[in-house]
């Protein structure tokens, strides 16, 4: 077939792929309006209006409307270099903007892979004809990147955030260390889950010799809404999941709970977020066998409607009295914990069984806080001391990441403040 | 919130579930035709064209078009009682004829649960307000049902097809146990992971004493295409996959190729087919570092096109000559293998990583056929014993099993004619 890929030199310049056919496509141009993942040929540049800007003052993927679905990797650095790390830190920036545009990896450069079919193309090309997908990658960093067994491995130790602690152990926790933990963490999530899959595996690739996946998460269907008019996904309890979270547009709420603000330092972390994740397994088949009241009991909430107990509709105003003492609502609600508030984006998964004839299946935890010491924490501390919940649950995985502010221009990179 | 679910019985009856706000809808009406999952009250009855029927000549899943998501699982039977596993049937065709039309489990019935908060709801609720999503519920059933261990479990032994073979053991094979093999099947296919997962998870629980999950498997996206004129699905090697493969539509080649006739035998299989699936772990690393050029000897296909090597366009006619002796799609066309034709239905998966900082992913291979002898098996062979892709993949899990035929009316049951 070299007589086709000799054919189209430019084509192969702009899309790295020797393939014959391409397309050029709005994909190739290298800006960051919303493109389609061209290059079949086939496909008629459709509906653009799928792409999240990815520089802000904010990442995206924090206020942003949840998207379907989750791909979520923890990394090791396994770099002891400083400068290899920094340089991975620009590809991986450069690579999210580009896939988060619906572009492929290394599109708009001249790279040596860009024009010779002897090396292996910069896309892996999964995505390739699929959507932007509402992609949106966001980066953190985790308490190891500062110093790992006492030792300061990247200059960074004087740069840890005092809000980046290593959480507690809480009564109840069953961690899996080599589902917890990770030095680097991306959260991608998009509309197409093998746009997520996609970007994920391209980091990775990117990495390679710099970076190893830690662990990785798979979530097939959001369990968290920030946008309150839209309909409240269900979880895998079958319980409306996400009814009270912070909306994308309450920027007032997000300001509050959210972002780190100027005041609160570090300074490379202003406009930032800290992000905690907890692999949370559903002992689905226990919960199958409760009663109706005792399901609707536990959470303080009825199960069809999601309307607080005692009250009709899903938004009606919580009466906290109406529900058990034990309820999780009631025990997760603000009232109950001095206004604590975080913004929740979670994800179901399912990973086959267990071995013992059960599905491994749950709740892939993730919120957002400005805090994780007046977030998660106390949260976590009350819930795990007297949930009714616990009895169908258990937290199998944990990670927590300081999650840096928004890209702000092309010039811009993950880290950048942070490493200056 | 007693009082609210005694207000409304009516609903409480025909929805099973105790909480305020239901809605009637088209949900609870009974009926088999395209119905939305209603039950919160907030959706008015959109779009209703996308319920798959569930009765027919033969069962939906195999020339369906192909649904974007995947939830299979693998049963093992733990009951030794016959007559428990025959009403086990009969409920979960119930099951299936109702999800797959958008219903929850149990509506229409006029169970104990129905008006009882004491009770466990009839289904797990997490795809209340979904809609039907294009489910289909593909079932079959294993060797193992009708010989394990030398013994004649249910007498069912000289009932067994002679095509359902224990396949042989391939070069390169490494099997998983724990993620072979299976006395029963179902295949869940959906636009809408949410409801693949929700219909697995409530066929488990409906079987609970009589059945135990031995495996399932979550696929993200769909890598082959049952109907020519969509968009060729790429696989997680960046190739269209499903380029060649047996229409929907071709009801020729499906009589030939994939349902299994009156004279082919036995009786009760008549309208059925034979499924083959596999685990295929791919070694993603390995291939990312392969160049572009190996890659698409590798299938004797170009990467951005999908055209056969030599040719321009995707649909192209393949040029076998112009390929490697070793191309993966040289040795499977049917010109190389007597005319050896199978329906692809794979799906791309990602099970987070193998403890080796490698993503565990790969191709979950499912393979329909008239007869497996002339199917699957010839070509496996072929396949070990010189495929190129080999260097790339790894078969770890297997599986096979007999398809029957559909389900007719309302009376039918899934193996019915087998235990007749
Ligand atoms: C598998 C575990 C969990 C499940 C199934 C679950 C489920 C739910 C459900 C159904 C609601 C009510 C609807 C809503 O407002 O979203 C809720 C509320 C909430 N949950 Fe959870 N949750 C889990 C774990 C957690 C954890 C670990 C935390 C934090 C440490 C948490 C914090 C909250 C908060 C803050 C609310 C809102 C309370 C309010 O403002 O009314 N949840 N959860
Ligand atoms: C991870 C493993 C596999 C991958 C990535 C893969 C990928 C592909 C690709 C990209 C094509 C070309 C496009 C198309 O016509 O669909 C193809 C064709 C095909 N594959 Fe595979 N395949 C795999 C395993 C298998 C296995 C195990 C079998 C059967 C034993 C098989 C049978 C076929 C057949 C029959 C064709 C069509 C050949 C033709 O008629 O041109 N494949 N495969």
């Amino acid at each position: 077939m070299n007589e086709t890929t000799t054919a189209s030199p430019s084509r192969r310049t702009l899309l790295g792929w020797g393939g014959a056919g391409l397309a050029l496509g709005a994909a190739a141009a290298g800006g960051t309006a919303a493109a389609l993942r061209l290059g079949d040929g086939s496909q008629p540049a459709a509906s653009a209006g799928d792409a999240v800007p990815f520089h802000g003052a904010h990442q995206a993927g924090i206020a942003t409307p949840v998207q379907d679905r989750l791909h979520f990797a923890a990394f090791d650095v396994t770099t002891t270099d400083r400068a290899a790390l920094v340089a991975l830190l620009k590809e991986w920036t450069a690579a999210a903007a580009a896939m988060t545009a619906g572009r492929e990896v290394g599109d708009g450069e001249s790279s040596d892979y860009a024009d010779n079919a002897e090396l292996p193309p910069d896309d892996t090309g999964e995505a390739l004809g699929l959507k932007p997908s509402r992609l949106t990658l966001t980066f953190g960093v985790g308490p190891g990147l500062f110093e790992k067994d006492g030792k300061d491995r990247f200059g960074l130790k004087s740069r840890r955030p005092q809000a980046l602690i290593d959480l507690p152990a809480f009564p109840g926790d069953n961690l899996d260390p080599a589902r917890s933990g990770g030095d680097l963490c991306v959260q991608a999530c998009a509309d197409d889950p093998q746009v997520a899959v996609h970007a994920i595996r391209n980091l990775a690739r990117i990495g390679m010799g710099r970076v190893a996946i830690r662990w990785s998460q798979l979530g097939f269907g959001k369990t968290s809404s920030t946008t309150p008019d839209a309909q409240t996904p269900r979880n895998m309890m079958g319980f409306k999941d996400g009814t009270r979270n912070i909306a994308g547009t309450e920027t007032d709420r997000l300001d509050k709970h959210v972002w780190v603000s100027e005041k609160d330092g570090p300074d490379w972390l202003a406009g930032g977020s800290y992000l905690v994740a907890r692999r949370i397994r559903m002992h689905i088949e226990t919960w199958d066998r409760a009663s109706l009241k005792d399901q609707e009991d536990t959470f303080g909430r009825t199960k069809a409607e999601g309307a607080p107990q005692g009250k009709q509709r899903e938004h009606d105003e919580p009466n906290l009295k109406a529900m058990k003492d034990n309820a999780h609502v009631r025990l997760a609600h603000p009232d109950s914990n001095n206004g604590v508030t975080i913004l929740r984006r979670g994800y179901s998964f399912t990973d086959g069984t267990d071995g013992l004839g059960r599905l491994d299946a749950g709740l892939f935890f993730i919120a957002y806080q400005r805090d994780v010491r007046d977030g998660f924490v106390p949260l976590q501390r009350r819930l795990a001391a007297k949930d009714a919940l616990n009895e169908y649950i258990q937290h199998v995985g944990s990670a927590v990441f300081a999650v840096p502010p928004g890209v702000r221009d092309k010039d811009d990179w993950w880290g950048r403040a942070l490493f200056a």
